[in-house]
């Protein structure tokens, strides 16, 4: 286990002049089947694979769940074993953050809607951590999971616009035998929020089907569809229903081309997003 | 002569996999012995050494010298010939920001007073075009002059605190005979500002002779010469007298440890800096 940067340089040196390929699979812990998919991914990918596990505060807001958020380490180790024991980098935040800490990436355009809308400073942390990740580990493929739709936008945006030498590798998102996106945050619901929460991904479904099987293709009707399914749940109250282009999240009116749908819900004091990536042929 | 990032990164893999250590120096071009100092000092530590010429828009405000800065690039690639004929970056402008581009980086602290009140947004976006290069180059060490002392410090924070793996090498001012520190600027001075001009590097001389000689310690009698001296030329307006702790940028009262002395000012529409660093054994 790595837990300093000049440690982590050195092992990617090392790795290096193997010539080995170095794939990055940034986590904040609490690891579930979605962050080990990424593992196994990267591993088909990769020779030498390095999840880092950090709750990176800056890209919390005041109120949010930063203090709560799960840290499990020692689960957390012995699931890595079970997808070849990558190596692993914990850092503790003064590491990332040292004292006198004063710079930030700020991406515009698709940080902006949706999850930049209700957590303001969000992407800026993402931006920032990830950037550090990637160069302080010096990888060449980095792994994301899909449920975080828009975060892999950013990042994407960043490496094209930074010019940085990183591959993005973003695998499907992966989910509970009823339908319910993992998420580390899954874990504060309880038992009967639970059983709500399903309402989110069965929602996307039936977007889906409207589109795909149905043939829809005004978004007013299939965001109604989503909403009113969303609402059979008293409990859940929704943040944003998103229906707009995948490249630059911007709204359509009309779906005639690939299209993702993007969530965000509460249930109770749990924040949960979702989405589903359409392609049509209009 | 490169022009796009997709040669300079080809470029730049072969270097590396013939295990030489690429050396950047990047400039606005318009050349000067400023400059070629800086390509000399590489030559000497790197076996790869890249010079890259952009003129930067990012980093000049609305009213600045954008359109007239001179971009004398026939002069620049000959001049480069005399010094040992290094790799030449010369991207357009959509190379580095092609349309849509959305990203900045900021660097908080040492960014913040003298060139950064004055141009509020010039760091971010020396920055970002600092950062683009190292990434877009896979730079091993970059090479800047410490004429520009505060972009000095801005660099090496975003360095530090985004773990970049590039090693930053800080080379002299390097002076005209009579002693006014070489800019692409001084181009833009008539005969007589010209023949002015002098007086910023003298009185940053008279300064130095002041602590270092006669052992003045008090921040306020320093500046107060410097202000004299300067203030022999009426055609000069002031900016600043910056009298400062050389890593923090913090405004000192007592000259008591390592200090720069940090100038600006106007001679007609022409804006100059320059600074001298003293290392006193208080």
């Amino acid at each position: 286990m790595i837990t300093t940067i000049e440690e982590l340089r050195r092992w990617s040196r090392q790795q290096h002049n193997l010539q080995k390929k170095i794939g990055l699979v940034p986590t904040m812990g609490a690891l579930h089947d979605g962050h080990l998919s990424l593992v196994k991914t990267a591993n088909q990918c990769c020779n030498a694979v390095l999840v880092s596990i950090f709750v990176n505060p800056t890209q919390f807001g005041v109120n949010e769940d930063f203090h709560q958020y799960p840290r499990p380490l020692e689960d957390d180790l012995r699931l890595l074993q079970t997808v070849g024991s990558p190596e692993v980098f914990v850092p503790n935040t003064a590491e990332m953050y040292p004292a006198g800490f004063d710079v930030s990436v700020h991406v515009g355009g698709v940080s902006q809607p949706f999850e930049g809308q209700i957590r303001p400073a969000h992407f800026d942390g993402v931006a920032t951590i990830v950037l550090k990740l990637f160069l302080a580990s010096g990888a060449d493929t980095a792994f994301f999971g899909q449920k975080d739709f828009q975060q892999v936008c950013v990042v994407r945006k960043m490496v094209d616009d930074l010019n940085i030498p990183v591959e993005i590798v973003v695998c499907p998102t992966i989910r509970e035998p009823d339908g319910l996106a993992m998420s580390s945050r899954n874990k504060y619901l309880s038992k009967s929020q639970r059983l709500q929460a399903v309402v989110l991904s069965q929602s996307l479904t039936l977007a889906e089907k409207m589109i795909t099987d149905e043939k829809i293709r005004d978004v007013e009707t299939v965001r109604q569809k989503i909403r009113s399914k969303i609402e059979t749940v008293p409990d859940i109250k929704i943040d944003y229903i998103g229906i707009v282009d995948p490249k630059t999240l911007h709204e359509l009116t009309t779906i005639n081309s690939d299209t993702v749908i993007l969530i965000a819900a509460k249930i109770g004091t749990t924040r949960l997003i979702d989405n589903v990536l359409i392609t049509t042929t209009s």
